[in-house]
């Protein structure tokens, strides 16, 4: 296929758009791959299409060949199944609802749990039916709160969502290796430098879960990694190994003291040092307990406080915490709040006040840290009053344990105690166990081999398609332009015709049907009146990985090959360019 | 590819799905091609994919062979540019909108007239950058009355619309015709029997217009068509030639008669023959002048009362009236709508009482049979009284023409008097001279050769693509199944493992891979524990062109071929089949 610019259907902007904040944005819109539409929804032009095409047909390829089966499901889903699995009222504001004409409540699907559940129960009902793979590369929508960074976070996208079905625990495992090892393959095509860590698993149901991250700085997920044993999560999922209990024998009473103006950690830790100061070392913020209480929102709207306690050196992790109370949300309690709980004494809140059994009633979850034995300075429930030596199994509990305080790189390594490091990512595939939630909800039973009927065990496997192009750009650009990898490229090489005169032209298209007849793709640059200074830009900007520049040498039949990723440029004969380049793309 | 039964994600059924009225649908459920997910929603199972994606693949083809560019626009599209275009309103309750959660409005797009005309604007300046036709293939919503006929008249369907752009109303012809001759190929292509006829322009700006219909008995749309000059329309455009104006000498004054208890054309008929018999012939209904009163509602929910008259011996045809109030809909004229307007006799009604400057200020638009001249029996505007000697022209006249009575098969052609002949269809392709009607709208101007301003003429041209999959069934199923043609099958070849013996089971497999290594795809038929007879009925009701049935004949060392077609059978050699059917799927 041949691409002529003078009539392609694109305008590359000398400008950045001004409201790209990362790069791929901004060069995927100036290059002409994609245009806005609203907020978080894109328009694909035609080289843009021809990109996503191409990660679709990587997706597909390595899907098919690990057994899966392509089918489509509609984008436009009625409300019944997505009562029946509770995720109607889950979602909250995270999706589209909408009416049709006879008042029927429809969503579009953000995801496909409910309608591969029930269309395998449709279909089958025997353990002989099973293992089955199924899967769709599929446009989805996600009423998203802040949609930003152009693909990587839109509210129109595509992704490729699989789900495997067994009769086991033992099958599942196998189709989340296939999966697994497929999203390996489909990553490493992809060209972009990515990671594995090891993801919240949900609120039920689910076991195993993982990751694929693009590393990448505009990420939005952080994620931790340990250069020891490999270990590596998502900040989301690190699990603080709980510490050894310890025995409290010789630790004195708990005692109140007075503590005036110490609101915060800060002014606390201070105050413990000028008047109570240890014989060992000074205070820190680790040495305190802070109790800090938030409001839960519940998918059915009802709001339930909720007191979380943790080391006075670390802050609760609004993303750790909301994935911990999911599906629930997590709101600020705010004055009106602590107007309606006169037990909490704000800044001074301590154990005595919280817990189901406690003066407030309000649940209070414990990091893992505040282990029994461990020793803390926390409030006493009194303006100006701290409570010192308070031992946690002796003189408080919690009602249970939370992972929502901040993991900080540094921290040790839940599995070997090494210091993990850390960097953000942006979440591009996901393997995750579901177990049987879906099943159950949907209630999708098969035959065993004894005739019982037994619930089936699904897996989920997503990647985000159209998110794909952007990561990709993400990892393969420079100052120039985007810099495509040959999987991914809209075109094998761009050709530029540099300069005025008509046998340039003719030149510059009959190399690109030589490479065509070879079934490459070429964007001719054939633009009259356009500089050729303007043409390399563009090609640049573009990002096509060969280069071939026909202009002045063409007179002593030569034209230059360059290399986009490199820059490197070398001249060859006209006659031996198309040869050149077929080495170059299928060598590559 | 080879496709194993055993392990294919399908289920034949052996009954009709209770909602299924035609064939089609009846055939594609049963197949395992599609399943239904609400009223005019289908999932497609991996089979009716591999079809669905033939037919994308055939059009995408044909649509870059005529130098189209293919782009994506989004499904969820914002309500300010068809507030511009006016559709916002227009649209009534045909489209599924939405709000966000910022409560911002939208709608899922059923056609892209304002998307791709307001990214023409943003790209392109230039009558330079003219012509332009740019295409995609894309889901979209309808918020149908009525979803019927499975994927006939769906609420997601997939389409391919086209759009082309061009500085004048010359470069719009050509367009025009590039994309007619390319739907031509597609539909030949596609293997079902159609016609092209003339179609609405619409109300606003467009003058050409064309449909493909598939001709079906199963089809919304009538069409007419002259078996003498080929002159070919949908009902809804036929133009009725106005008669000559006759003169009015020697025509009796008007003069009203009592004629009681005739409020229907026929009690009127038997009251004149009875009692006002003519000289010539006895009077029958095409005599009469039938007012017919609807209430028009505007897009701006306005309510318009409109007086229709037409002769007697015809119907007002919804559809055509429909069509030519767009975008207003007709609603019927009720009891309370008559007590508003005591002017109106029912029964009896009269031009007198109509028209702007009558009685009841109603709008009055008259068919044109009722030419200047002509002499009519009408309503007096009096219980029991009619107007005989009434004539056009002279004695009343309209607001002005309206194509709203039905037509029928018999009525002489508008084009050369021959008769008409009529017959049902589906609509499959729609190729529309938009002119200039959105580049208005959307303010669409590109600079002239003069350096002036002008704005762009558009082309608008659909093939419903999801339709077709249906479309292509309608004209290629028997008794027993589908039979479909070699370029939309999901396989080139079904084999059938006749038997228990494990060699069958082999032999049918290695037939596989040899045609797949022929770049064919196979269905094999390999469950075990399922009947020969079973499997064959199956093969039948898929409709892959060519089975081969490896059965008894194998320890002779011959296997069966048979065309799904013509149901001809012929035994072959087992090391000659994969010959004989390379042959034949290359042949055909």
């Amino acid at each position: 296929m041949v691409l002529h610019m003078s009539s392609l259907f694109l305008r590359t902007l000398r400008e950045d758009p001004a409201d790209a904040e990362v790069p791929s944005h901004r060069l995927l819109v100036r290059a002409g791959y994609i245009r806005r539409v609203s907020p978080g929804v894109y328009t694909w032009l035609p080289l843009g299409l021809r990109v996503l095409r191409n990660v679709e047909r990587i997706v597909r390829e390595e899907m098919d060949a690990i057994g899966a089966q392509e089918l489509l499901f509609p984008a436009l889903l009625p409300r019944e199944p997505f009562d029946a699995s509770g995720r109607w009222a889950e979602y909250g504001d995270n999706i589209f609802r909408l009416q049709d004409r006879k008042g029927a409540d429809h969503l579009l699907g953000p995801t496909h749990e409910e309608m591969f559940t029930l269309t395998v129960k449709d279909l089958y009902s025997s353990y002989k039916d099973l293992p089955l793979s199924i899967y769709q590369i599929q446009t989805k929508y996600r009423d998203e709160a802040r949609p930003r960074a152009g693909l990587l976070r839109g509210r129109e996208f595509v992704m490729k969502d699989s789900y495997s079905f067994d009769i086991d625990e033992a099958g599942l495992d196998k189709s989340y290796q296939a999966h697994r090892d497929a999203y390996v393959r489909i990553f490493d095509r992809l060209g972009f430098h990515y990671v594995i860590v090891e993801a919240m698993a949900g609120a039920m149901g689910g076991s195993k879960s993982e990751e694929f991250l693009a590393t990448a700085e505009v990420g939005e997920d952080t994620y931790v990694h340990c250069t020891n044993c490999g270990y590596a999560a998502n900040v989301e999922a690190v699990r603080v190994p709980a510490p050894e209990p310890v025995g409290w024998d010789g630790v004195p009473a708990a005692h109140a003291e007075d503590t005036p103006d110490t609101p915060t950690i800060e002014t606390l830790v201070n105050h413990l040092n000028a008047h109570h100061p240890r014989p060992d070392r000074p205070w820190s913020a680790g040495d305190t307990l802070k109790n800090v209480v938030v409001m839960l929102v519940h998918p059915d709207g009802t709001r339930e406080p909720l007191a979380i306690g943790v080391p006075g050196d670390r802050e609760v992790d609004e993303k750790r915490l909301g994935a911990q109370v999911e599906p629930a949300t997590v709101e600020a309690f705010d004055e009106k709040d602590f107007a309606r709980h006169p037990g909490l004494v704000k800044g001074y809140i301590g154990p005595g006040a919280l817990g189901l059994e406690g003066t407030t009633g309000i649940r209070f979850l414990l990091d893992p840290r505040i282990a029994p034995g461990t020793r803390w300075v926390t409030g006493a429930n009194e303006p100006g009053k701290h409570v010192l030596d308070l031992v946690a199994g002796r003189d408080f509990e919690g009602d249970g344990a939370i992972e929502a305080a901040e993991v900080r790189f540094g921290d040790p390594c839940p599995n070997c105690d090494h210091v993990l490091e850390g960097a953000r990512g942006i979440e591009m595939g996901h393997v995750f166990q579901l177990g049987k939630k879906y099943a159950e909800a949907l209630d999708l039973r098969v035959l065993d081999q004894n005739g019982k009927l037994t619930t089936v065990v699904m897996g989920s496997y997503g990647v985000g398609v159209s998110r794909a192009v952007a990561c990709v750009v993400e990892g393969n650009y420079d100052d120039s332009g985007i810099i495509w990898p040959r999987e991914l490229t809209p075109a094998d090489v761009h050709i530029v015709a540099a300069g005025k005169d008509e046998p340039l032209f003719r030149a510059a298209d009959d190399i690109a049907r030589d490479l065509e007849a070879h079934g490459l793709t070429c964007i001719v640059d054939d633009r009259k009146g356009v500089s050729p200074g303007v043409k390399f830009k563009d090609s640049e900007l573009i990002g096509v990985p060969t280069i071939i520049v026909v202009g002045r040498g063409l007179a002593d039949g030569k034209v230059e090959i360059k290399d986009r990723r490199s820059g490197e440029r070398r001249e060859v004969a006209l006659d031996s360019v198309v040869e050149s380049v077929l080495a170059e793309v299928r060598g590559s």
